[in-house]
C-alpha cells in the first residue's frame, strides 16, 4: 500500500507524456498518451502514478493529503521553458516605432540599440533591481504553467561582473522561488564595441578569462554561443564551444536565425545539446542536426515577433527524425512574452506541428534540451511531481484557444504553488 | 468645489483620447493626448477631470470615495470591443487537426462543418449553459480592460427561437454583469442547409420574419449580415439592410473578409455605420468607405488565426480619411480568443498602426461604431467613467510585451470591478 500526499482526481484528459524507453523523441505519435478518466497519485516531491483510474494501484492518502478535483481539465507535465534570457534590465518599447518604419533586427543592432541599450541598462541596474524585475517574469512564465525555466547570461559581455550579477540574479530565483532555474552561461551574446572589427579576439578573451571563472563557480551547466551574420562566426562559435567543453560545460549554439553561416555544422561537430532558433536550417543542416543527435529548439514566438512571417522547418526536422523543442526565447528585444501557451499556439498554426508533438516540446524534448529527461518532462514513477493543471476539456483545446492563459493550477515538486483565482 | 467619488492619481501616462470636437477620427495622431503626472476624478458614474496634476480643478474627496494610485501605469478609458459573437454554443478544438493538414475556412464551412457545428450546439445547450459559458467569456474580456462588448446574434440562423435565445443571455449578462452589452441581429450570418441553393428565399424570410420580430423586441441596435462569396450576395446583403433600416436599426456589414464581392458598396449605399473584417478590401473599396463615412471594423486576431498572414490595409485607410475601429471578433471558429490586447499588437505588427491609432481604435472608434461616441470611448468630462489601469509605464509598452494580461485594474461606471491579484 502506497502513501500519498497529493491526489488530482476526476482529470479530463491526462497527457503522461513519454515513450517507454523515455528517450527524447522526434516524432511524437506514439511517445504521448491521452488518457481520460485519469487520476494523478504523488508521494513528497515524486509522481506514484499517473494513468487511468482502473489500473491505479491500491493507495492511502496522507492525513494531510491534498487532493485536487479536475473535472473538466487537463493535466499534464509541468512546461519547461528551456530558452530565455530572463534576467535583463530595462525594455525596449521605444524600438515599436522604429520597426513600424521597416528597421530590422540587424538594423538596429548595427546603430546601436537593440541588445546594445539592454547591455548598457543591465550594467547599470542593482542586483536587487534586476532581482525584482525578473521575478516578475518567472512568476508570470509559472502563471502560464512552466515549472523549470533555463537562463541565460549574455547582457553583460565585455563586463564580467555584469555576467556574474546576472547569474547571480537567476540563482537567487531558484533558490527563493518555486520554479526551477537552469543556468546557461552565454557571454558571446554580442560583440562588444571595440572588437567590432575583430570578434575572434573577443572570443579569445572569454576562452581565457571568462570560462575558467565561470566553469570554477561550479553553478553554470550550459555554454550558449550566438553564431550568426555580423555577431560571431562559425570557426569562433566553435572554438568557444570546444573550449568551453574542456572546462566541463555542455555546449549549446543559436544557429540560423537570421542567416545560415554554418552554426549546424559546429553544433554538431561540438556536440551540442541542443541548436537555438533554425529559422533558416537547410536540409543540410537537418543532416547535421540528425547525425549529430542535436536537439532542435525552435522558439516561434520570435519568429512571429519579427513580423515577416518565416518559420523554422519544424516539419522537415520532425519527419527527418531531429527532436523538436518549443521555447518562448523570453527577452526584451525579438520576444518580450512569457506567455509560452502563445508560443505553443504559434508552433501548430506557423509551423504544422501537431498539439501531441508541440507539447512533447515544451515537456520532455524541452527537459532533454537541459539534459533533465531522467528526471523530470513527463509523468512517468519517479519522477518530479511538477505537474501543470489546465481549465480546458483536452490539449488541443488549450492551442485552439489562443492567447489567454489557461492555466488553472501549478504543482511544484509535489506542492501547489500557483492557483488561477 | 466638485465632489469625487473616485480619484486616480499619481498616473505615468493618461492617454485621454479625444479631439475637441470628440468626432471619430481616422488619423489618430492629433486626436490624442499622452500625459504624465495626471489625474483622474470621477463623481458618480462620470468623469469629471483626466489631465494634468497641474492643471487640475479643485476638488473635494467624499468621505467614502475610492483613491487609486497609479504610480508606474498607464491610464485609458475603458476598451471597448464593437464586434463578437460572444453568446454560442461548444467550442471546435476538433478543426485544429483539419487547419494543420490546409482545410480553409470555407472548405470546412462547406464540409458542413464549422459553423454548422456551433449552430447545432447553440440550438442544443439550454439558455442557462449558453449564460454560464458566455459568462466567462465577459469576465475574461474585462479582466483584458474591456467595459462594453457588442454581442451578435447568427447561430440560430433558421431557428427563430435560438436567434432569441441568444439574445436574450447577452441581455441576461448586459444586466448582470458590470460589462456593457449592445446587441446586433445577425440572423444572415450562414445560409441554412434548406436555403443552399437559393439564399435569396432565406432573406426573403428574415426580412418578413425576423426582422418585425427583432424590431418589436426592442433590445437590438443593429442589424449585421455576412455578405460573402458561398454566403449572401451584395444584392441580398442589400436588400436585407434597407429593410432593417425601415425597422430602425442599423446597418452593420461583414465585408471583403475572403473575397471582394461588392461589400463596401453596400455599406456605403446603405449608410452602414460600419463595415467588419475588409481584409481583401480594394482601393475602390476604401473609397466607398470614406465617402459613405463608414468605420472599418478590423479583427486582426482573425487574419492573425487563419494562418495566411493577410491582413486588412488599415494604413491605406487611415491614409484615406477612413475612421478605424479594432475589435477581437471572438468567435468559436475563426478567432477564438478574448485577448484584446493581443489584437492591438497584431494591429500594430501585422498592419502597422502606430499605438495611437491601435488605442484610438479600441476606445473613440469603437464607441463610434456602436453609435456610443458621445458617451463613451473618452475621458472627457461627462462622459461615463469607464477606465482600464495597465501595469505598464505607457502605452508602447502594453503593445511590445505581448501575449500576457497588463490589466491591472478596471472601472465601470465609476466603480473597480476588476483587479489583477
Amino acid at each position: 500500500m502506497t502513501n500519498i500526499s497529493l491526489k488530482i482526481e476526476n482529470i479530463a484528459e491526462l497527457i503522461t507524456v513519454a515513450g517507454p524507453d523515455e528517450k527524447r523523441c522526434g516524432k511524437a505519435q506514439g511517445e504521448i498518451e491521452r488518457i481520460m478518466d485519469a487520476i494523478v497519485l504523488v508521494e513528497g516531491e515524486k509522481i506514484v502514478y499517473a494513468g487511468s483510474v482502473k489500473e491505479a494501484p491500491k493507495y492511502e492518502l496522507n492525513a494531510d493529503a491534498t487532493v485536487i478535483d479536475a473535472t473538466g481539465k487537463t493535466v499534464t507535465p509541468g512546461l519547461i521553458d528551456s530558452h530565455t534570457h530572463l534576467v535583463h534590465g530595462g525594455s525596449r518599447e521605444n524600438e515599436l516605432n522604429k520597426k513600424l518604419h521597416g528597421a530590422s533586427y540587424l538594423d538596429i543592432l548595427r546603430a546601436g540599440g537593440g541588445i546594445m541599450y539592454t547591455l548598457k541598462k543591465t550594467k547599470e541596474m542593482s542586483e536587487d533591481e534586476l532581482y525584482n524585475q525578473a521575478l516578475k517574469s518567472v512568476d508570470r512564465l509559472m502563471s502560464y504553467g512552466v515549472t523549470t525555466v533555463e537562463a541565460k547570461t549574455g547582457y553583460g559581455i565585455d563586463s564580467i561582473e555584469t555576467e556574474f550579477k546576472q547569474l547571480n540574479v537567476a540563482d537567487r530565483i531558484d533558490k527563493n522561488h518555486p520554479i526551477d532555474v537552469i543556468h546557461t552561461f552565454m557571454g558571446a551574446h554580442a560583440v562588444p564595441e571595440e572588437y567590432k572589427e575583430n570578434p575572434a579576439k573577443f572570443i579569445d578573451i572569454i576562452i581565457e578569462e571568462y570560462l575558467p571563472r565561470f566553469a570554477e563557480d561550479g553553478r553554470v551547466k550550459f555554454c550558449d554561443v550566438f553564431c550568426e551574420d555580423s555577431v560571431f562566426n562559425a570557426e569562433d562559435s566553435k572554438r568557444l564551444l570546444l573550449a568551453a567543453k574542456e572546462h566541463g560545460l555542455i555546449p549549446k549554439i543559436h544557429a540560423d536565425e537570421i542567416a545560415e553561416i554554418g552554426g549546424t555544422k559546429v553544433a554538431g561537430e561540438v556536440g551540442a545539446i541542443s541548436a537555438e532558433h533554425l529559422i533558416k536550417c537547410t536540409e543540410e543542416g537537418i543532416a547535421h542536426l540528425k547525425s549529430g543527435d542535436v536537439i532542435a529548439n525552435l522558439l516561434p514566438g520570435t519568429s512571429f515577433n519579427m513580423g515577416d512571417h518565416i518559420f523554422a522547418p519544424a516539419r522537415a526536422m520532425i519527419e527527418n527524425g531531429v527532436a523538436v523543442a518549443i521555447s518562448t526565447d523570453y527577452n526584451p528585444g525579438s520576444c518580450p512574452t512569457e506567455n509560452i501557451q502563445l508560443c505553443m499556439y504559434l508552433a501548430c498554426l506557423n509551423m504544422k506541428m501537431t498539439p501531441e508533438e508541440v507539447l512533447v516540446g515544451v515537456t520532455i524534448n524541452a527537459a532533454a534540451a537541459l539534459g533533465l529527461e531522467k528526471e523530470k518532462g513527463s509523468l512517468m514513477p519517479g519522477k518530479r511531481a511538477d505537474i501543470a493543471i489546465f481549465d480546458a476539456p483536452n490539449l488541443d483545446y488549450i492551442l485552439y484557444h489562443f492567447g489567454i492563459n489557461h492555466t488553472d493550477k501549478v504543482i511544484k515538486d509535489g506542492k501547489l504553488v500557483y492557483e488561477a483565482v
